[in-house]
């Protein structure tokens, strides 16, 4: 049970957590904090918090459990504004898509990683964002991935845990390279890909045609280009190594397949889709 | 009103043709033909056909509207199969999702393109196929283009239109050249990023784990790659061309990005994925 909860960083991530501890009545006050007085307001009335700061700094006084979920490349700012007002006694954590970037913040900010915060990164998400696209549901069965540091006190990964698990997810631990390397696959890389892909395309001279004869495949696979451009800029740069080692093993099989297309090798082109839906049918329900 | 149909490969798209066809009681009987005899069985056990044949020339016979919804690669086989049996004024349409080889396919065979021959393409599907996934309202408000060669005689067109509009499409005509790289930019590359996407991920070391940290995006997006690989073969193989055409240009940017990444350039990064979410969420309703 969380006494007062602080979350920095009210949209779809921290507004479903919000409402997700609200209905499990896991936590007493909930205190919202964001740049955007208008969004807090609409927050508040929603109920997804109980009341705001715009100063986080004084928003975490007083908050057993503060839980940032702001873009990356916001998070180092908001370590540096709430250092000193921050209760000792207070777990931090934070929702952040790549996990080694932010224990660098963490260090140079704190002058190590401390003891009390414990990284995390809830595998959940829609292209919406804000807080009117939150819901309690969103984490229902989903996966949340901590990676506590070597500094981090295994009691605090444990209170962090059963925050995420009264919330509705699953939670399991995982070294924060791996981490990073195992979302550039599953997420960045996809990511990235549908964004070029749309944004290749409307650089065609008949590009309007173009997206009139989109049907549902198309749909489906470009959804994720409609997630916030500045959340996926500063993924690309917190995690660029391992994105960057994804993109080029990509890149390379892009090729080998360009090459089969310009042999007309149809065996090698069966063997690539073959392989593809066998994997994909094993792995993934729809 | 077409007295007897008789539909060549009895999948989703054939299947889903002739479900819609009978529902709207647009015709009368619909003969069924495929290489599988207990793929047909279940055709007509399902009620989607009202009887089968396992020789595409014996089924034309008598058949006043013949639609071809065979993989593009078996296309100009069932061609050679029907060309001597098939009734003088009887009406002849594919279902191909490319156009142009099947026009030289029709001109290889017949030696010149029938008059009676209107190229068609409905822009629908599922990533399931075979006729248990056929569906009578696959087609309702989705678009049918059609290509008319130059040979193909107007009355001949009206009646394709007709036919699809009887099933719920909306019909447009395009030439062929067009609708061939028209499709490649929305459907072919996008099947192919995806196929790729997920061979190149099962390639990796980690690829079990890989697959269990994937969310609803990766499911989304990849959702394509279960699509049937042996069309696609077929798909690559017929519009080679266009496919390479704009593979090369998307790689071209797929790099550009890369590059980006490895200058950790976010004013670059943040311009293509706002200009993509923008062009995305202007012409796609999710």
């Amino acid at each position: 049970m969380i006494e007062r909860l602080c979350i920095i960083g009210v949209g779809l991530i921290g507004g479903s957590l919000a409402r997700a501890l609200k209905a499990a009545g896991y936590c007493g006050e909930i205190v919202g904090v964001g740049r955007n007085q208008a969004n807090l307001e609409t927050a508040v009335s929603l109920g997804v918090i109980d009341r705001f700061e715009l100063d986080a700094g004084k928003a975490v006084a007083g908050a057993d459990m503060v839980v940032v979920a702001v873009p990356l490349g916001a998070i180092a700012g908001v370590f540096e504004t709430i250092k000193d007002t921050l209760e000792p006694a207070a777990v931090l954590t934070d929702t952040g898509s790549a996990k080694g970037s932010v224990i660098e913040d963490a260090e140079r900010v704190f002058g190590g990683c401390p003891p009390n915060f414990v990284p995390g990164h809830p595998i959940a998400g829609t292209e919406n964002s804000g807080v009117e696209a939150s819901f309690a549901e969103l984490y229902r069965d989903r996966q949340v991935i901590l990676t506590p540091h070597e500094t981090t006190d295994a009691n605090v990964t444990a209170q962090v845990r059963t925050m995420w698990e009264a919330a509705g997810a699953r939670v399991v631990e995982m070294d924060s390279i791996h981490h990073d390397v195992v979302l550039a696959a599953t997420s960045h890389l996809p990511h990235m890909l549908a964004f070029t892909l749309v944004d290749s395309l409307a650089r065609l001279d008949d590009s309007d045609e173009v997206f009139e004869f989109a049907a549902g495949g198309f749909r489906d696979f470009t959804r994720i280009a409609s997630s916030d451009p500045v959340m996926w800029r500063d993924i690309c740069l917190a995690n660029g190594d391992a994105v960057q080692l994804l993109l080029d093993h990509y890149m390379n099989d892009l090729q080998a397949l360009n090459t089969a297309i310009k042999q007309q090798d149809g065996d090698k082109l069966l063997a690539i889709f073959q392989s593809a839906k066998t994997v994909r049918d094993r792995h993934i329900k729809d």
